[in-house]
């Protein structure tokens, strides 16, 4: 039997069996972590309660604030901070890289919202935006697919109006990119091109000939989708150029920005949370 | 030894085997409730009727009704109904959707009728339209192909209707249909470009050289043969759109519409069932 | 060691071998029987005389009756008949399509003679038409292939001008086709625009470049053999209509007619035996 | 270690020995016997005079004469005569398709002697022709494998020009044509479009890329060597249509004729054996 | 669990604990010999300790010198030497080989630093040219990745404009030349004609239709880079022949230049080390 | 680990090893057979010192003759010599392919000397011409590559101007030409149409996407450098027919030639060996 992750209801329920015996601090609202954990199991908020109390302990507070549950949900999604020596070159090409990306998700509509930027090192990269939606999302539109590749050319794309060159620090995000146009027009049908057809599914009845033809038409189609996409995320980066440098050199100072930082610190109002129902 | 499926004769008789011992409410039809049940065998009855008796046990029910069989039937055949939280946009799109599909189906001649339209997601899927055959088919003629074509297309051409943009929703409705169109052009030969060629058979004697060439042209026709029923799909709903609206705010209200609800609401006279001979 | 399959002569004398004990009926002719059975090797003509010997106790006969042998054969080649339930649309587009391939079996030069042609589901068939040479063929020429070519395409046709819609039913026949066009073109040296080059073909020394300019030739005449063999067809069946109105009418109403009714039904006189040789 | 076969004179040498206890008509040459069993090793050698004895005993002669060895050495290398009813029509078509093999034999300059025609049905085969050269071959010119072709393409070709419709019982020679014509252009360098390079070849360090358009060009050349091929044959049989009637006639009578009725019967000369030197 | 390796300043960690017990010579800088072995893990850096201390015992010398450290790291990274007899002009052309590599790799702005040239054979190699960055790269930009082919291209380029006719000596730089254009191309995003899309990635749901036309497109960007890069390295080595001739001569009379003698001698004056933060 | 194998004075060093308890003749020179047995390692040379003894012990001889280390150096590397009866069209044939091999073998600049010549068969082949370079080579130029598929074209070359056919001999030949030009093109950069390019290299993140394009242009330039070549060959043949009948005329009269033999009956002078360093 496959179960489903629980809902964002379901999440709250079980921090709160997992933090029963744990002193929370008055700043720890477990219906906002639960609406930041999505995906997570029980067993996974049962170890983000743990991380918690832990960090809390290694600073002999008394209670778990919300800090504690934050840097832990770091620790648990983004990998451990890596702390390396690296050029003042390196350093600053990947603050630009890093406010490419939050910049463009906090200016596509529909995006997901910048949840923290940080310049730190984790695990084999030199940096990081995350983004979550404040709920789970079913269903995504051809407009939130365009949005999400958007944002993922956003750190490239700093790079090239900042430097005029471009590094081999966007290979994660160019593998992204190339799935999400590849299943828009190859799976989702977001092509006028091919229409309502799925290019690489194997029927039952043995493999459907993707021609070589079809197979042309939608490497067409992807490379336009991306080459769009990048020329919209250059023009906006060069218009929003004053809100990138500034969030830049926060990162340079600060190495990390939190969701409320980051949105002051570029001057971006954050969208409201969608209303829902069950 | 294959044995095939009994047909609807003899799943009656095995249905009223299963049931001798279950008091069955009035409306309950055992001939209907085997015209429901094609590809099922023994033990999937059986299956049926012991969860029919255990849900009407649940209610307290002294009779097991039709509504228990009903119930049954579904989520054995569609899978539990899972409650989730859900942005109010999601649950919209997903009762447009679900109304495209039911309203293609019912304005299509030769579709198998609509036993059910709903909007609770089950498993991975957000909402349900269940259609069957009122007896077994044995044979598809090109005619029925392009209407089940039509009706997999008719959840995706409602969000272009009414929302203007398209979801990824449509991710298993787009297999269904490939499947189709590819199947009518390389294995059954309703294409006049190709004619009765089988275009992806292995014969005995090794593979037969299915050239680039002639793989183009099945594409060619797989992309033509869904991009016009697309159109007309488009064209069908944006002139019925008053009944697609009836479905989906019906949809949004109630959840579940059953059989004669649904074309009640969409204001669709159902067709009659065709005559047999044994 | 293989050993080839007893020829008409051997098959005579084993089923005289095997039915040594059992009481034959008067119309029994073991040498029209042999005739019959080609490829069947003596386990297989044992099984034969086994099963009529059953069905004749089974009707409590006291000789086994040439029907008994036609009715046991019958089912070890096809398949037993199978009763189910079935529309009048379905039942009716059986009944053209057989006589289809009937009809053009009888009127094709070089083709071997209708046995029997039935509207009674066997396995996944919805109807058979069964032809048989009256001895072994070694050869088949050009002329020959495309009859067979032909007699299969006589069941989609006659669906073709009778209903103006086609459908699943010739799936079989369609890889039938695809198999004896592809071979003609591609193993036997059929076509001019390839000659005695077998296209398909791996040598000792590695495998022959099939290059895809020969696979795309080798498909545009397999295509072309197809459509040609079609065209004639349904030339040949709207020519014939009352012929084939005549023989669907018997079907419907006889279920299953054999050879020498067919012929009679159809208005076909059925060609001589060819002189054989040893 | 690779053992080489013999050579005709260690042929002779083994023969000797394993015939040393068995009493030799006076027409058996063994010198002879040497030149007809290329590739033979001596167990082969040894399993020939056996047979050649066993059959001399069961017809009651006292001396193994050369007709006994020549019928050891058929069984061996054809395989065993096969006795089948076939149709006259089939007869007819085996006699001429041999004749014709046999003819372009006869007639080609520098192919292998012709030694035995046949339409006794032998294994698969419903004729034979079996040609061999009086010694080794270590070398074939373009010319010899351009004369081997033809020989092969004989037996369709007097089909062709007798009944004006080809059959399937050239598709052992088309894989013969096709392996020869494939191998002189990709793997001998004989066509002047490719030149000395090696189509097929896998060097040790990968595979080589035999691009597409290099495949095509392979098969361009193959094609149009077999289709001249083809129709010098065919003018050679138009001119030389006495000869393949008589030789046609003489099967049909005696079933098979030997090297010397085979010539005889053609009236064509025999070429000289060529000279030898170690 | 991975671990990263250790950066520059736990490398010098590293060096200094596993140097306690030997003795030093004044010349060893251990933070300079940390720059010097990015990528090596504590065994490594164990392993090349105790290599020096050897050397230095070999030759009876009472403390490990700078120079123990360098022939012990040469040891490592590049393999023995190994003493052959060769021809003068195989020499001659080994020596301009490697200049070509060494004077390039000083010639273009960004490239690692020289440490030494050699042309004492090693392993398979001939002669060598060993680059290494002064600390970590984490990131190249497309600058770098040009710079390093065309420092790839420095031998064969050396060879065109000395000799007038190339060798099978640059394979290998061959090999590392393609890769590093095609991942520009396919994997860094680094052509406009491709732009932000990976071409050779499979995605989670199969594999993408990398189809023969992008394919192509991949290609002809792949040959492009590499022709423009070899047209400039050619240009520049003939405007710096001087330099050149230099080298290649102290190569032929010192047979290894390390890298201060290589800068003077090619008259070349080295970066500054970039600045570094944690 | 892997050993090199030892250099041309490391194997005079093992030669003389193994021949001190070996009486030698005056015209033994070990440092010239050391010269003649590049790649060999100490197993084989302890071999060929105990086959060259054994063969003096069966000629009765004292000391060990230069004549039998070459005959065991023979044996070993190009296998032991048959004895074959062979017409004298084959037998001539042979002879001219095999002048044909060392004549262009003689007169192309810096292709290695020529050691012998033979018409004598050996495993598989039908004669043989051996060259070896006067010592190891470590780089092979593009001219030097050019010259190797000259020399493997020259006994097809000498059959076309001789006897005006080809035979199927050279399919080894074919196979070496095709190798070394697909190397040249493919693996060591020496065509400008693809330039400093691997196309054949599986890189480590997987395959390259060797287009179809740049297959067609690489056996474009395959066929290119190999027709060149052909053509220059016949060319210099014609030229050259004196040398050539003198040298086929004397392998048809003594069978084998030694370099001394092949050089002056070519009347060709052999070219000084090349200075060696260290």
């Amino acid at each position: 039997v496959t179960v489903a992750p629980p809902d964002r209801n379901g999440r709250r329920l079980i921090l709160e069996v997992h933090t029963r015996s744990i002193p929370l601090a008055p700043d720890v609202n477990l219906e906002r972590l639960a609406a930041t954990t999505p995906g997570m199991v029980g067993a996974d908020l049962a170890n983000l309660a743990n991380e918690a109390a832990l960090l809390a302990a290694s600073r002999s507070h008394e209670a778990v604030e919300a800090g504690d549950f934050a840097t832990a949900l770091e620790k648990i999604i983004l990998g451990a901070e890596r702390h390396v020596m690296m050029s003042v070159d390196d350093r600053r090409r990947t603050a630009y890289h890093e406010a490419g990306h939050a910049l463009v998700g906090m200016l596509t509509p529909g995006a997901d919202p910048v949840r923290k930027v940080s310049i730190i090192p984790r695990g084999l990269a030199l940096g990081v935006t995350f983004s979550s939606a404040d709920t789970e999302r079913f269903n995504y539109t051809k407009g939130d697919l365009e949005g999400m590749i958007k944002v993922a050319i956003g750190g490239r794309a700093a790079e090239e109006v900042i430097f005029g060159d471009i590094s081999t620090g966007a290979e994660g995000d160019i593998e992204r990119i190339t799935q999400l146009a590849t299943h828009m027009v190859g799976r989702w049908g977001m092509s006028e091109k091919i229409g309502m057809v799925a290019v690489f599914r194997e029927d039952g009845q043995g493999r459907a000939p993707l021609s070589a033809k079809v197979g042309g038409l939608v490497d067409d189609e992807v490379l336009r989708i991306v080459d769009e996409a990048h020329d919209q995320v250059v023009s906006l980066i060069q218009t929003e150029r004053a809100r990138l440098d500034a969030l830049a050199e926060a990162l340079l100072e600060h190495e990390t920005l939190d969701e409320d930082a980051a949105y002051a610190t570029a001057g971006v109002e954050r969208g409201a949370e969608p209303p829902l129902v069950r």
